[in-house]
């Protein structure tokens, strides 16, 4: 059984009638960047996430043709339980939806990836704070000037997410961070955003979260899902369906445990 | 709150009272390697995990000289939770024991990986017969000559476990242990033993498993967690500890659904 305000999330979530951003939604369950594509192009793309570990934490596969996904949730539907979805169609059409039932294909693969949301709750947790925390928004994005291993037609910069953390703080949350490797883990870089080919903080992903850093805190900088969504756009399939920025999918699992979930 | 079948197995391992392995106990949740090791090896050891990641998939990453993983269980503690234990101290003397408390060092980082334990439960309830199954014993396990990629003082041979499987259930088995990247995921060869450099499949490990293969079967492997222990045996800490094989860390996670457990 699950703790009936996860079950009421998903419930929601289900029926289109959460169709925002999951930060801070579920704290302590572990979210997750989701990829569908054809079978086809499975194998080499669960190999870039393996030779990719850090941006592209592997936490299941689906069997092909079947949108359930029983190791991350009894019931969980990958074709309706993402509060937010985009079908890239024949290397043109954008689809943004809320439920992808009729365009499910039985040739296709679910892939779930780790997500930097898993950890913010216990960032919080352990006081330190995240101003983007709490109103359903994310931190924002950048592309880096560091390739990622390549794997067949699966290639790209890697994406960091970055937040701002006062100095006194810094050696905690790299400390709790570190605890996660399946939410991308440590942070991959600190304090100077020109040396991972980022020359403006302001200059971050459009449409993935906001950049919250201020003057009085050390910009540090994760590995991040998005990366993923560059070596798809690389590889540029005929049909892939991802989630919408921010809109993750959350699971049963529980990357951190929280007394108050 | 833990089923009460999980929290009397973890209470029993807790206070000695079952040292045994710990193949098909609490079917379902998700088993898992352990390796303890000084601060000073750790970012190495990591590394080691992601630059090989289908044997050494990383669930967990503790905190220095912090012995609970509250991602994995509530209360959860590495000191006595796995049911035996295996020292390496001083570069030649090995302990056997039940409880590391003793042992502990404010340096300690303990980290945790995959385990194919975890997918067996899976394969059954799917009809796979495995015939190693239900008695808590382990499959056999092999030292191939397919190398792994070093990170520091950590490399080694790749280690795999078999399973004899007849033919018809081998495409169904590898589709059901694709699902599961966290515990190896799909095998890495199936049928070949000399081409991974096995000569002989009653050449396994000492001391890890029983070759339970038959003549009609055919053998499939997948990438085994005990090469990590190979990778910190070249390494060669002062001191460091593991499981002792097959005598796994239960974790309070599901890695497969099951009704019955």
């Amino acid at each position: 059984m699950l703790p009936t305000r996860l079950q009421n999330i998903r419930t929601q979530i289900r029926h289109g009638e959460w169709t925002g951003t999951t930060g801070s939604l579920a704290p302590g369950y572990e979210q997750a960047n989701i990829v569908i594509l054809p079978e086809n192009l499975a194998d080499d793309f669960e190999e870039y996430c393996h030779r990719n570990p850090r941006p592209c934490p592997l936490l299941a596969r689906g069997s092909v043709g079947d949108p359930f996904l029983p190791c991350l949730g009894d019931d969980l539907d990958i074709r309706s339980d993402v509060p937010r979805y985009r079908i890239f169609l024949h290397k043109k059409i954008t689809i943004e939806t809320t439920d992808i039932s009729k365009y499910w294909q039985k040739d296709f693969v679910t892939f779930v990836l780790g997500c930097s949301l898993s950890f913010e709750a216990a960032l919080m947790n352990e006081n330190i704070p995240l101003r983007h925390y709490g109103n359903h928004t994310t931190c924002a994005a950048y592309v880096t000037s560091i390739p990622t291993e390549p794997v067949g037609p699966f290639k790209g910069a890697l994406v960091v997410s970055m937040r701002g953390i006062k100095e006194k703080y810094i050696e905690k949350t790299v400390e709790i961070t570190e605890r996660y490797p399946l939410s991308h883990g440590g942070p991959i870089h600190i304090g100077a955003p020109e040396e991972i080919g980022i020359s403006n903080l302001n200059d971050h992903i459009d449409g993935i979260g906001i950049n919250y850093w201020e003057q009085d805190e050390i910009p540090m900088f994760w590995a991040c899902g998005v990366t993923s969504q560059i070596a798809l756009k690389n590889a540029n399939p005929d049909i892939y369906i991802i989630h919408a920025p921010g809109h993750m999918l959350i699971t049963d699992r529980q990357a951190y445990k929280n007394e108050n979930s």
